[in-house]
């Protein structure tokens, strides 16, 4: 058995997903997102990020976390600020001692959907139809926090062969 | 009587300077570099930065706090591991109540030599004389650390005139 979260940083949401896989049967455990004001100032947003992660961490017995990966395809401004959001997320598993998988967006959509370039609501769907939920994820981070988990759970037989 | 923390955040070296005024007269207090190994993964190279930097928060009685500002004329790679140790900064500071000041290299430069496109060089012999340090800081992110500190402290007094 094996609990994965998934992260999606970013400064104004951060989206997670936290999926337990057990002989090949997949559980939704809890999805979100971390929300912070952007009337505060940034040290106190990343603060509000680290406060939530750290309350998720306590909370769940988790075994893995899958983080995206920074796309270069985005503009400074965002790349910033996510990495901003990375780091603390990053700090938070380091605290904890758990191991940290990256994913880039075009990785985990492969992995979902077969396709790096599906769109948000692809992925939303892909991710309703795998853990039979009965509404699709929302918000859209929530779902990439999800997605990621999946991706990692997707990627690990591979991984666990390898090393076999 | 103001203690000013000045900040250079990067992954692989994050520089700090420590400089207390009083009634214009400048003291400084601490220098150095958090250095952390590059064979380690990232997340523990964050919680590196993370503990030390609460230390120097828990052992000085810090008023402000100057950070570097991303410089945008730099390549991604880099700036996406200076903003993972930017963000780390910024919690802690947000952790111990902290106001944040924030300014580019160009802008320390200035403040300092009246010429944004200085050397580290000549950053190293400015601070060496602004405190009277008996021989130049080293490494260079220690120097540029202490010269956050400086530069937030030349930029007070006009900020304090414009309140006034």
């Amino acid at each position: 058995m094996s609990v994965i979260l998934g992260i999606d940083p970013g400064l104004a949401s951060t989206g997670f997903g936290l999926v337990k896989e057990k002989g090949g049967e997949l559980t939704l455990l809890s999805y979100g997102v971390i929300k912070t004001p952007p009337t505060r100032k940034v040290p106190d947003r990343l603060f509000v990020i680290y406060t939530k992660l750290h309350e998720i961490f306590e909370k769940y017995d988790i075994d893995q976390v899958s983080v995206e990966k920074i796309f270069f395809n985005t503009n400074l401004k965002t790349v910033v600020n996510v990495s901003e959001a990375r780091g603390v997320a990053m700090l938070v598993i380091s605290e904890f001692g758990k191991e940290i998988f990256e994913y880039t967006p075009l990785e985990a959509k492969k992995a979902l959907i077969g396709n790096g370039r599906a769109s948000k609501r692809d992925v939303q769907f892909a991710v309703q139809r795998i853990l039979n939920m009965k509404k699709k994820p929302t918000p859209d981070d929530a779902a990439d926090g999800i997605a990621l988990a999946l991706c990692h759970i997707y990627t690990l037989p591979y991984i666990r062969s390898i090393e076999a």
